[in-house]
């Protein structure tokens, strides 16, 4: 493991550094709540707004569709299962607020004790698809201590698109492998190694609850294999 | 003054937030000492280093070069006066570690405390010409609590081209109205109210010292008019 000259950790944040499932299923169960809602299943609700994501992201990698920000991708997904979850009743600003969900997730209990740590030693940042006001508003609420923030419009691509980890070497003006890529999911860190860039698989076999059916353990060969943020401190010396 | 819908407030940081006179003078001197140089002048040092910024920059703007990181351009100008400062003996590892005396200036007295004030409110971030390494490291290092950066490189232009604060604005996804930018250069601020931001005049008319020749004071019509990044908390009710 060569990792002495990494300067800059960069971490996927929905899934690897919060607990994206949890957070809006509370906000779903909530809402639902208020509208008299008694069998809303805030579960299903959150891995189903979660489902339209991943498809969302590739018509812009793909390259069908222009740059589109995720808040746009997340409230596409929201108006297409709002009927089957009885919440269409919901007016535009009530939707609104509901979208920006995913700027109030909550992180792991792990991530900010581990990022504490190895901010110490390393400049710390999210390498994630979310925008900035995003991520800046979820860091900000959650207390996650970026030093700074990537977002997925300052790349004008989503991952695994090779151009955001190019990108984000590039604004950091070092060798590739003087940054590591931290991630929950194989794919994202295969991606980073293709462009050069050190790994740090973060297990979180319960992600997507009932729905996840891959990335239980690491599948390749990494820097750094841990079961949380703090198991990556450890062994990064922190 | 319609500063309600204000989300955001980035500021110009060299003279603005740091003070980079005193801080490049005093590691001019420092190096210069251990070089057994006795008559060193470093704040004549630091003002000669500073002059070749903003022709470094315009050169970029006006299209006569394509797009250089602001450390290059810092040290193509420190090794152009190296010499007439006896400093010429300085060996490769010393003149990096000279250049990157910009990564490590000081803020202003008043510019943290402040800061910290706003930041219960609004999103603070740098919208300076500094590169991401910079900015990181500047505020890692004296504890500027930016919400996130935004660096010269990310626009791939310098200030004042309306292209810098265009992308602000589209990377934070808010109307131009949304934002406020605070400098304590009247031509920074004209060229943000040009784009439709909110703007805050904070005085540095010390900035440059014996070459200072302009910025004595706000020369144009702000939403803020301030002798100090406090004083801004003060008027935005922070």
């Amino acid at each position: 493991m060569t990792i002495e000259n990494v300067k800059a950790v960069v971490f996927d944040t929905f899934g690897t550094i919060t607990d994206w499932r949890s957070s809006i299923a509370a906000e779903g169960a909530k809402i639902a709540h208020t509208k008299g809602i008694e069998d809303f299943n805030g579960d299903a609700f959150a891995r189903a707004w979660r489902a339209g994501y991943r498809p969302g992201m590739a018509r812009v990698t793909s390259g069908e569709r222009g740059w589109t920000p995720v808040d746009v991708i997340h409230r596409e997904r929201l108006e297409e299962i709002l009927p089957q979850f009885g919440l269409d009743m919901l007016n535009d600003d009530e939707r609104t607020h509901l979208n920006e969900a995913w700027h109030r997730i909550n992180p792991w209990p792990d991530s900010i004790p581990g990022l504490l740590r190895i901010k110490k030693k390393y400049l710390i940042a999210p390498l994630s698809n979310g925008s900035l006001m995003l991520l800046t508003n979820m860091a900000k609420r959650a207390g996650i201590p970026w030093d700074f923030i990537f977002s997925s419009d300052m790349h004008q691509a989503y991952k695994r698109d090779p151009k955001v980890y190019q990108n984000a070497i590039a604004l950091l003006g070092v060798a590739p492998h003087e940054v590591m890529m931290g991630a929950a999911h194989n794919d994202d860190l295969e991606s980073a190694q293709a462009e050069g860039m050190r790994t740090a698989y973060i297990n979180r076999p319960t992600e997507y609850g009932v729905d996840q059916t891959k990335d239980f353990k690491a599948t390749g060969s990494y820097d750094i294999i841990a079961a949380s943020v703090e198991e990556v401190a450890d062994k990064l010396g922190c």
